[in-house]
Order: C-alpha cells, then structure tokens, then sequence
C-alpha cells in the first residue's frame, strides 16, 4: 500500500489523497480506519479506476484541422466526391485514402472476458477499450471495439453464423479484425471461417498472442537451460484457446511430445467426454497416448504450461519433471500454482502477473503484429509471421542480460514494438501474402 | 483562383505552391501552362484533397495516459474487471462507464453517396469519415464509420434485414445511430425498424438532418415575407428520403398544402407507377389532387422546396407562383436552378450549396441534435426534438440581421450547436424520452 497525491502544510488538509489498496474489502477497511481517526472527516471517497473509465477510454479524433470553409470543402463535400469515385473506380484505393489502412477491428461477443466468462458484449466493452489503447499507444494502430449482441440468436451454430456474418458485413472499413475474449471451442470455427472470406489478416489474441508470446519465452528459456525444442516433453494444462494455438505453434517450432490436459485430465484418445475441438487435440498431442490426471502427465515433462485456472499445479507435480523444470503457469490472475512455490523447485517460472518476474503478456505481441501486417499490406496472418513475431520478442531481451528472471522484455521495453512490426513484415513478404499494388 | 503557399526570395523556387483549381481538368489546364512557363520545371503537381485523404481522416486516440503500469493496471487488466463486473451486474452503467455515452455510429450501405449514387460501402467511407469530423468538430460527439457490405444478398428486402440485423447486432457501442446516404425507399423502413428495436436514438441525417434544417430555413423565410405555416402552399420537387421527411416536418408546423412530385409530375393517387412508399406519400399530401407536370403544380405556390435534380425548375414556373416567391432549390451540387436567375424573380433563394447565400446545410442540426440526444440520455428523437432544434437553428440568426440573404446562421456560428443541443435536450425531457438513472 502507497499513499501519494497531497502535500500537508496547513492543518487542515482539502486536496484529494491518492491510497492504492488492493481490492474493494481492502478500501473499505482502509476508508472506515481512515474516517475513525481523531479529527478527521472524510468528505469523499472516490474509486481512481471507476473515474478514469467515465465516459470511456478512447475517442475519435479528426486527423486534420477543419478550421474553415476550404478544408470542410476539402474534407467533406464537394471534395471528397472525388475522392470517392477514384475509390469506386479503383478498389484497392480504399487501402490508401481512407482509414482501413491503419484500423483494425476488435472483435468480441462477450463470452470469455478475462477471467470473469461470458459477461456478454456491453460488459466487455471496457475491456476492448482498454485493448483499443495499447494498440494505439503500443503501435500506432486505429483500433475499435465490435461488440456483437447474438441474444437473438437460439443455439451456438446461430450465435456463430451471426458473428461471421456481421464481421464481413462490416470489414469495409477495417485493415485488419482482431478477435477477442470469444470463448472456445466457437472461436476456432468464427476465426477459421472469417480467414477463408476476408482479404484482411484475422487474428484470434487469444490463441495466436498468448502463443507467440508463449514461444518467445520458451525460445529464452531454453537458452538457459540448454535444452532444444525436439527434446521436451510438455504439459499443457488448458484445452481452450490459448491451449490449442500454444500447442500448435510449439509443434511448429520443433515441439513433439505434448500432452494436453483439460479440468478432467489427460486428453487422450479413448475420452468420450470430449467436443470436436478437444477431440481434434487429442489426435494432434499425446504420441504415447498417456492416460490419467495432470500429475500423471507432469512425471518426466521438462515444460508445464497453464493456461486453465488457480492451484491446479503442485509442488510434488514439479518435482516429478525432469531436471531444470520450466513452469509457466499464466491463468489470470491466479495462477496454477503460486510463484513463489514454484520458484523453490524450478529453474525458471513466468507468469501472466505483472507483479511477478517474466510476465507472459500479449502486448509483446499484437500490436507489433498487426503493425507489421498493416504496414505490409498483408492479406492474412501466416504461421511464418507468428513465428518471426515470436523470435523478435525473444531477441529484444540482450543476451547479456539474459537470466531466469527475465527470459521476457518488459511491455515497457523501448522498441520490442518495432522489432515485431519489422520482423512481421518480413515474414509477410517472404510468405507471398501482401497485397498487390 | 487562387495561389499561396511560398515565398519567392530567391532565383529558385523550390517551395510548393499552392493553386486552388475548380476541377481536374483546370487542374491540369494550369499544370500545363506553369510548365509551359520559359524557366520553369514543374518538379511534382500534387492534389491537396487527395494528399489530406491519404491513411484516412480520422484516429482512435486515447483520452487518458498509459505511461506506466499503474496506469495499464487501471485502464486494462487487473482494474478494468472491476468495472466490467459493475456493468454485468447494472446494465445501465454501460452508458456512464465506456464510450457509449458519446459515440455515434455513423451506418451506410453507400446506396446513395452525395450525387454518387450507389457506389458501394468501400467508396462510401470517405463520406462517412467527413461526417465523423464533423460530429466532433463541431458537437464533440465521437462518432465511427460503418459501411455495411450487403453484396451477398439478392433482394433488396435481403438487403434491409441484413442492415437492420447488423446495426442491431453492433448497437451495444453506441448511444445513438446515424443513418446516412441509404437509398429510398428501403431507408425508410430500415429506420423505422431500427427505432422499434434500439433503445438509442436512430436519426437518418439525409431526411431528417435536411428537414430541420429547411423547417428552420422556411420559419425565417416567413418573417421576412410575412406569411404564415397555415396559409402556405408547397411545391416539393423530390419524393426520396429528404423530400418525404420535408413534408412530414412542415405539416408537423402547420403547412396544410403540399404538392409532391418525383420527375414524373405530381404524386396523385391516380397514378400507377408509384411504390408504397410513394403512394404514401401522395395520400399524405395534395389535399385538391392536383395532377400533372411540376410546372402545373408551381402556379400559385408560395414556396417550393427541391430536393431532386439540376434545372428541373424555370424562371417562368418561378413568375406563376404568388407574391414573394420562396424558392429553395437545394439539389447537389447543381441547384434545380441557377440561383442568379432565380433570384431576380423570387423573394428568397436558398441552396445546399457553400458558395451562394442561405446555404441548408444539415451540419447545423445533425451535431447538435446528438449532442443533445446524448447529453439528456435520450432513448429515441422525437418530432418535438426535430421542431425543437429547427427554432433553435432560426432563433440563432439575430433578428436584427435578419434579411432575404441571412435567413440561416453560418456553420461557423459561434454557438449555433450548443443552442440546438440545449433545446434539443429540453425537448427530449419534455416529451419524457430521457434514460431512467
């Protein structure tokens, strides 16, 4: 707990006091402590987070000055009739001369927010604001919230259609859609099928930016326990989103023992309790078709990855692993095992905290990605793209300085942004898929 | 003509000059005769309005800062949940809590683009951006483009509910929806539909944004005249989405007699070539069904009000009207005729156009209507509204300077918005429309 924001001179104190408290019990505690001091009264007791969220987080912002009857002629009628028949006339210009070259679309039904679930799309808006904000400060990219109401709709193929189909209704306007906090297994199908129709990259966060970032933290990782990628055994704990992508691209970057577990156990092929999805990941993961519970699958693993939820993991399970075990345990906020726990048995730990070392965040990774892809005027995004993302946020942490505490840079690290914006769009070029021009 | 933009000191010019050109084809007429010029080498010739169009005209900015981790603590994760939970909890507070509370959609399919016609949502944006400076520039009202692709349906019905369905599906962002540029007749029942649906307010600029504004126009035109609503006779050239709405606010003010006509001659209820939409429409007005060509409905009219196409209108049909003619030929961007003739017969001339006087320019309603819509929580626009910010527009011109050539204020007005806003506010309490809190 801090206290900042006022300087005592007088006696009698009238400008605001700044305490950081560590949740709502907490301020209530503080503020009642705070009000039964002798001779103090407490005349007001505001939230800092509920304030700065008045009236939204974001706004739409002329990027020209529209001082007089010239520029409005300019930017509005009659002038922008002709800007608008050179774009009827020639299609492609609607990549230049109007905002899809620098916006992206993020894109959420409200089914998986954070770790609160299916709040449904108003209650998710601040969340896509905030996104909207990193995007922004982090890359320079136009982001805008599309929350899509499907409370119409009656079952979850309806729910499904609906979201693709008011996606491409609406991507005229957009360089890019950035999915977000749509809970699996529809967001495979949403994303699947929005690539296949759009000429824009689609970009589901919370599969491919948790595992590029993912990767990136294993690539470092690696290094410092001197193992290769087609020598692990993995654990993945998490048969959602963030699993399924996580395991694809370890697969990708040379990973061939993975098993993945959901709140039942091991996936293996003999469940019957599976969705498609699930079964599909069976099929992809498990060489030995390993059976049992997540203990069971971490004897001998060199690697767990969470991405599930709070205290699933032990210390007796990491002690079962390999030498020099890697634990990354990520579920938010609470992660499968307390890090400080962890720390005494592993050789490295991250995180998705930020209050922890190696912070497992994907804001190392989409803003830069779709920097890059914008840029390059990509149509899509390729595994090759994702995997040099994930190389650029491995090799922006200095080889010097690189130790078990930070195998990752931090968000705040200078030019990571630009690194996977530069290495993107290599990768788009070298994949064949910009646009043509 | 014009030319500004360097100063010339030396021998050598090599600062850009700037050539205000009244089309391209001057454009390239002056380009040819610089470089013709003995000593001159024209180096590069570039178009303004197509340079201040490059990447767009408008960004998503943040309005807060992120300059470190107690800030991204607060605007994004682990903060943000808090007040994603408080909206789950209390719906309501999705419009206090994120950008709803000041954030227009601004919906097109690009059927019917300024005199473009159906060019299509991709060349549409141009537009729609230009109308999002203007909502923020001059009401402060942040508004955002989407340009609805309806290509892959087959009917027109098809096409309305695939409008309808995804303004419905994306409204949860918005506290209030803009249609624009959307063709006639479907513009009609799309926003009807919308206003049963939404619980925002649904304002289609190109009726409703031109009828206030004409209303206001003609309340003036009538001081100076003196005449009043009820003894009026209207001649309305244009039975599309502006001429339709035209006559509903004027008969809402007390005109009685209106006479129709699309460029077939006057709407009767004899005639067989009309849809629904018009056959409405001829029910509505014409109270002596009155048959025939535009030319015979002008005689004896005391106003007319076009909203159609260029040189439909004659000096004769002007001189067959009564005393003190009121003509305002608002077809863009040519007038359905030419002010100078028109003007030398009638009392007062008015166009939609920049460069004569009385210019009806829907930017003097639609910012201040949201503004006020928004500010007061309306869950809808009422015709009270409407009426409420035609006075608001008229009373701004000072009656001291009131004159057959100011009968509505500049754009520029210094605070024509905030009055529109504030009596537009006071309309939406009055008639009871406002949000519950």
């Amino acid at each position: 707990m801090s206290i900042r924001g006022f300087e005592a001179k007088g006696a009698v104190l009238d400008e605001d006091v700044i305490i950081d408290c560590t949740d709502e019990t907490h301020m209530e505690i503080v503020r009642a402590a705070v009000a039964g001091l002798d001779g103090v009264d407490v005349l007001l007791t505001a939230d800092r987070t509920f304030e700065m969220h008045q009236g939204g987080k974001i706004e739409v912002k002329s990027r020209l000055p529209l001082r007089d009857r010239d520029d409005l002629s300019m930017a509005y009628t009659p002038g922008v009739a002709r800007v608008c028949s050179a774009i009827a006339k020639e299609p492609e210009l609607v990549h230049e001369l109007t905002i899809k070259k620098n916006t992206v679309a993020i894109v959420t039904d409200g089914t998986a927010v954070l770790g609160l679930g299916d709040i449904g799309p108003a209650a998710s808006l601040p969340v896509m604001e905030g996104k909207a904000l990193l995007f922004k400060n982090f890359a320079g990219v136009d982001a805008f919230p599309v929350c899509i109401d499907t409370s119409s709709c009656a079952t979850p193929q309806e729910k499904a259609d609906a979201i693709v189909e008011t996606v491409e209704r609406i991507a005229t306007v957009y360089g890019g859609v950035n999915l977000e906090d749509i809970a699996a297994p529809a967001c495979f199908a949403i994303e699947e099928r929005l690539r296949a129709s759009l000429d824009i990259p689609v970009f589901h966060d919370d599969q491919h930016g948790t595992a590029v970032v993912t990767l990136a933290a294993l690539m470092n990782a690696l290094k410092i326990v001197d193992k290769q990628m087609g020598e692990l055994k993995v654990v993945i704990s998490g048969a959602g989103a963030a699993g399924v992508a996580i395991a694809k691209i370890l697969m990708a970057a040379g990973v061939t023992e993975i098993v993945a577990c959901d709140s039942r156990g091991v996936l293996d092929r003999s469940r019957t309790d599976l969705n498609d999805v699930k079964v599909a990941f069976a099929q992809l993961t498990n060489p030995h078709q390993v059976t049992g519970t997540l203990s069971d699958a971490m004897v001998g693993a060199d690697v767990f990855i969470g991405v599930s939820a709070r205290d699933v993991l032990t210390v007796e399970d990491i002690k079962s692993m390999k030498a020099d075990p890697i634990v990354f345990a990520m579920a938010n906020p609470d992660p499968e095992i307390r890090p400080e726990l962890a720390r005494a048995v592993s050789a490295i730990v991250a995180t998705g905290r930020s209050d922890f070392p190696n912070q497992i965040n994907n804001v190392l990774a989409f803003p830069g990605i779709f920097r890059g892809a914008l840029d390059a005027g990509a149509t899509t995004i390729t595994e090759g793209m994702k995997v040099a993302a994930a190389h650029a946020i491995a090799d922006a942490v200095d080889p010097a300085e690189l130790t078990a505490e930070s195998i990752v840079p931090s968000v705040f690290h200078p030019n990571v942004m630009e690194l996977v914006a530069t290495a993107v769009a290599e990768a788009a070029v070298a994949d064949g898929v910009t646009r043509q021009r």
